[in-house]
């Protein structure tokens, strides 16, 4: 079998490589050819640990596997990521183990991804600004990936930290791009595509702050509880997501539903759109919101990827397993 | 991180090794100390697989991971085991990949270290007889595992395909035990101990062939439908079970539960048998049955005995991982 270990990880496989990866599996969820097995998540009882996995099976690609992993929040201080992840695949012909692969980074890029697909299929064309709300570790990869998708010509942000803002403005910066850390009322009244990218239990971008024809893009709502836009911008906007149940459920919708503004049904699939089976923005005026959510698939796409390009520039170690 | 490779499993992990771990970690589940995440089993839709992860966390041990893998049919055909499993284990300090371990002859030498344990537990003292029902590949182990338990004199078998009845009697003949193949109504007569190793769908054993003192291990139920011997045999003995959730829904219980004749109060963990806070076997007479369903600490608990094992005798592949 195949290790890609961690450290390779960043020197394989690109943003553009990571969207391509996310797109096709979400098409290919919205065709019927892949599915999300249940996910696992457990709050462990030892080290304050989140632990769980992400599972599924891409027919098409026959990609099978698993991310395992979670979030240890004592790892800061041994320097090491809170959030650990490995990928494990497996030959779906035989059910023999095929690769393991470094899941931290993969994880950051798949996340990237799935809003910058978001962005591609449902934002404006003639969008300049960019709006980034949070400005964590995650929010340098989703900046990177979405200023591919549209000629943007600046970024505004905000945090609820603010000390933490020269994340985005060095993340700008590395991409040519001015910035301007604003307040959420600004950001709204400025940015044509707004990425949510939070730890919020609390909604923070206000109904009142979206303009028409804006598009959301809600990446970091991903259990019960957790918050980071208005119900009611849910309420106006066409809603799309990569997979409904989790939307509905721990995403950003499972306020818009609990509040009985939102149904499961009116929720898209983004694979849909990609398929072309549902329309995407439909005028200039509408709001669109894409709740990422995160699903197994997303990994096993992204890994797999990473593994053909690992064996491609021979940094694969190869393991008689 | 540490690779134990299929192959060195055989010379790492015995018998004894394996019993001894699943007998610690089955206390460890009765002590509220290590518990099994929810099962992941789907049939995927490919080479008519059955995929899926058994996982959990052993506290006092530890032990934190998955045993990922399943049931493909067609791989006999191309040389390889239909049952293909593999253990990954992860430091539950920081979340991060501690090993990967090949699980195929783990996933057996656990199996039957779990019937050995119960009749370690149940049996009675004075068990001269040995009947196994069933002569697959599992049926070696189990056999190997059960006589180490009690001074068992001979071993009586029955299969459903009496061809394969040669396995058993070489197996007695390497451990030195004279072997008679006999009917089921014979079985029951003269065994003190039985153990059902089948994939059948309807009892085989009934409760007529049943005589008091008899310690039955049902090893083979581990899915709905699946049966090996007549509910009314529960219902006139003790139970047990490894987890008494999957007793009731995918073991061998289920029948006896859908019945009426057993309530799922009435089943008892070996693990509280093997701590002391329940009573084993209370009287020479009483059938005790144990319902052995598999569970996934069972996997992780052996995968990490040969972890140590393949460190000591050097044997274990590190990767810079």
């Amino acid at each position: 079998m195949i290790i890609v270990p961690e450290k390779e990880i960043a020197g394989l496989i690109s943003a553009e490589d990571s969207f391509d990866a996310v797109e096709s599996v979400f098409a290919a969820m919205a065709r019927g050819d892949a599915y999300n097995f249940p996910v696992i998540r457990e709050a462990i009882g030892h080290a304050d640990a989140l632990y769980g996995f992400k599972s599924g099976f891409d027919r098409a690609g026959l990609v099978l596997g698993l991310k395992s992993g979670g979030y240890w929040p004592g790892n800061a201080d041994k320097g090491l990521t809170n959030h650990q992840s490995t990928v494990v695949l497996f030959d779906a012909d035989t059910g023999q183990a095929h690769a393991l692969v470094g899941g931290n980074l993969l994880t950051a890029l798949r996340t990237a991804a799935a809003s910058a697909v978001s962005i591609k299929h449902l934002a404006r064309k003639d969008a300049k600004v960019l709006g980034m709300v949070g400005a964590g570790h995650q929010s340098a990869f989703q900046m990177r990936a979405a200023v591919k998708q549209r000629d943007f010509e600046k970024v505004v942000g905000w945090n609820y930290h603010p000390e933490m803002l020269p994340r985005l403005a060095e993340t700008a910066e590395e991409l040519g791009l001015p910035f301007e850390a604003v307040s959420l009322e600004e950001l709204g009244a400025q940015a044509d595509v707004i990425v949510t990218i939070t730890s919020s239990f609390e909604a923070q971008v206000m109904d009142a702050h979206i303009k028409p024809g804006t598009h959301l893009a809600c990446m970091g709502t991903d259990t019960k509880g957790k918050q980071e836009v208005d119900p009611a911008i849910l309420a106006r906007a066409r809603v799309f997501t990569d997979e409904v149940a989790q939307s509905v459920s721990i995403g950003e919708a499972q306020h818009a539903v609990a509040a009985g503004l939102v149904a499961e049904g009116d929720i898209g699939q983004i694979g849909a759109v990609i398929e072309g089976t549902v329309p995407g923005r439909q005028s200039a005026e509408e709001i669109t919101l894409f709740d990422g959510t995160g699903v197994g698939l997303q990994d096993l796409a992204v890994a797999a990827k990473a593994v053909e390009l690992a064996r491609e520039k021979g940094v694969a170690v190869e393991v008689d397993f």
